[in-house]
């Protein structure tokens, strides 16, 4: 086989792939990536047996033929060519050879047909969104699924698709996030649990804009998502995802409307406080104009004071700053609005056609 | 104590002193650092026994005072205040105080009386050189320092005067590395082996440029760099260092002027087939136009061509590749320029009148 290329084609069409690349396998044609040319397409193919990555673009192609490749090696060679022009051979014995300008490589291959083929999905059952939209909806939420192997489930990211809305969400023992969005169209009701893994590296990948659009299909074992000329395709958890809408709430005593990167700000400040592995939490003293913030450990205290609107009754409630801080970061917006009840139940930070949180709140001495 | 001062020129002036504080150490207050207030200037001091480093700004002093507070905590809490102003305030029992807008936080201080307090040093012995030479010189130096301790002279610079000559050379088992200045003036001949790093560290705070001038005073057991309102102070290494001089030659068979950016990238993608800690040379063909790279490893080979403007015999000779990377690197020039005599003798990468480096090649086999 024999190709000719652009160079920075071949390394972010690389990049793409490199994502499903595990970091330490037992099984080394896994860190390898098929490399097959036909028909004046190149396509780069990785697997790691829960994801799989495929993106193709078109190239001078000489010869068709198809090879596996050390896939880190592939990539750093190509990255540090200094020449536009990339040229890539291999022959039967699969020797391979990398040449760019004035530089040559050789490199062993390895016949192809050792490698694990991603699987083939029927297509019947999809839904089309643009791609930002979904790259914003995993970044808002990703962040509290939990680390957990012990409860599979909730290592993966809820997708639900009712008629025309469709919702994300993710939880931990503390906290619950969720993103909804209205589709252009209705669409048959799902449900399935995609791994916090797969989403991860998708939202790496996911370049387009709000106006690109991209499919996902989903099949009883497998979600693929389909943008440009790649695909993602990963198997789903199996099992039942808790019921998110029922433990979200609409009942209030208090309103708390805050600048976003103030609160961010003083929140992260108090984590200086909890060195040492100590993980004292931060004291919010909600009164008519202020926010009052108080962290004591013994490396020392800090006392904040934020202005706020602020709605029905005073409250003092403790909340650990990482579980605040995690909401805040990811809310692109100037203020955001906080809804509470009592110190010990949950306060929600949610605009209700769009996303929900909660937060537990950790329960004060005395 | 009380003073108030700029956010931004606190936090600055805390990150010169920052070098010195120790990364690990069995005394907790060497991870101080003295704050010091007297008649409108602020003084902030570290020492970590073998370095020290003071620096100075003018605030608004309200009353005068002295105090020792952890340095990364204080450090800290001054970065990520959000707003302009700076106060700080300690009172008889060492309990501190820093404010800004409306956040505050309260640590607790240490006597100072508990630090040890920089060497006193007689200051008759000196040269006044730029700032930004000496941080060049440095920085074209340092890396061939020696890491091993059971040869300590070698893990420090050599700092030698004679007349208005000012050499700084380092050396390990398989490089030399020299750099030469001529000063404005002349002065006593000195020679001593200054810690690398303490120069690792004043590169870093070297901020001035070429018409900033500062000064270098040496005592017995002593260097101290002192420059706008900082002083640095080292220990000095005892001992006879190495006649680098000696170690020269302008003798050479070969003569080889090369792109040097061109040079440096091929050496770098030779070092893609030395992985699983190999150590592969890379071997070098030198014809009359080209140079020849080739390297062979059981990842793979490579085999480059880069033209070259050449004198002399023709050669083949192998290098670590990394070796000639860290000249390659650091020389800010289009071209270099490496002299020659045979396969066993040093490659030396050279302009007489201000830099010379040495590298041993690797015997190859047959």
């Amino acid at each position: 086989m024999r190709f000719e290329c652009n160079r920075t084609k071949m390394e972010e069409s690389i990049n793409i792939v490199l994502k499903a690349i595990p970091v330490r396998t037992t099984m080394p044609v896994l860190e390898c990536m098929v490399v097959k040319a036909v028909n004046g397409v190149i396509t780069l193919t990785t697997n790691d047996m829960n994801l799989g990555i495929e993106t193709s673009f078109d190239a001078d192609v000489a010869e068709d033929g198809i090879v596996l490749v050390n896939a880190k090696m592939l990539s750093d060679v190509v990255r540090k060519f200094d020449s536009d022009e990339f040229h890539f051979a291999a022959d039967d014995e699969y020797r391979i050879t990398l040449t760019s300008g004035s530089s040559k490589f050789h490199l062993s291959g390895i016949d192809s047909d050792e490698f694990p083929m991603l699987p083939q999905m029927d297509k019947n059952h999809k839904i089309t969104i643009s791609q930002m939209t979904l790259r914003d909806m995993i970044n808002q939420t990703i962040f509290s699924i939990s680390k957990n192997e012990n409860n599979k489930i909730i290592t993966g990211e809820l997708f639900e698709i009712t008629g025309d809305k469709f919702m994300i969400a993710s939880l931990d023992l503390h906290r619950v996030s969720q993103r909804i969005v209205r589709l252009k169209e209705s669409y048959d009701n799902t449900k399935v649990v995609i791994p916090g893994k797969a989403l991860t590296e998708l939202s790496k990948i996911l370049q387009g804009g709000v106006d690109d659009e991209m499919e996902i299909y989903f099949s009883e074992n497998h979600a693929l998502f389909e943008f440009d000329r790649t695909i993602l395709i990963t198997q789903l958890i199996e099992g039942n995802y808790y019921n998110v809408d029922q433990m979200m709430s609409n009942e209030y005593e208090t309103k708390v409307t805050i600048n976003r990167m103030e609160f961010y700000n003083s929140l992260d400040r108090s984590t200086l406080l909890n060195r040492e592995s100590e993980n004292q939490p931060i004291v919010l003293h909600i009164n008519d104009q202020d926010l009052n913030l108080d962290m004591n450990t013994k490396m020392g205290s800090m006392n904040d004071k934020i202005s706020i609107t602020k709605e029905g009754k005073d409250l003092d409630i403790s909340f650990s700053s990482k579980y605040l801080m995690d909401v805040l970061k990811v809310l692109d917006l100037e203020e955001v609005t906080m809804y509470l009840v009592n110190s010990r139940s949950p306060v929600f930070i949610k605009d209700d056609e769009t996303y929900n949180y909660l937060i537990l709140p950790i329960s004060m001495q005395g």
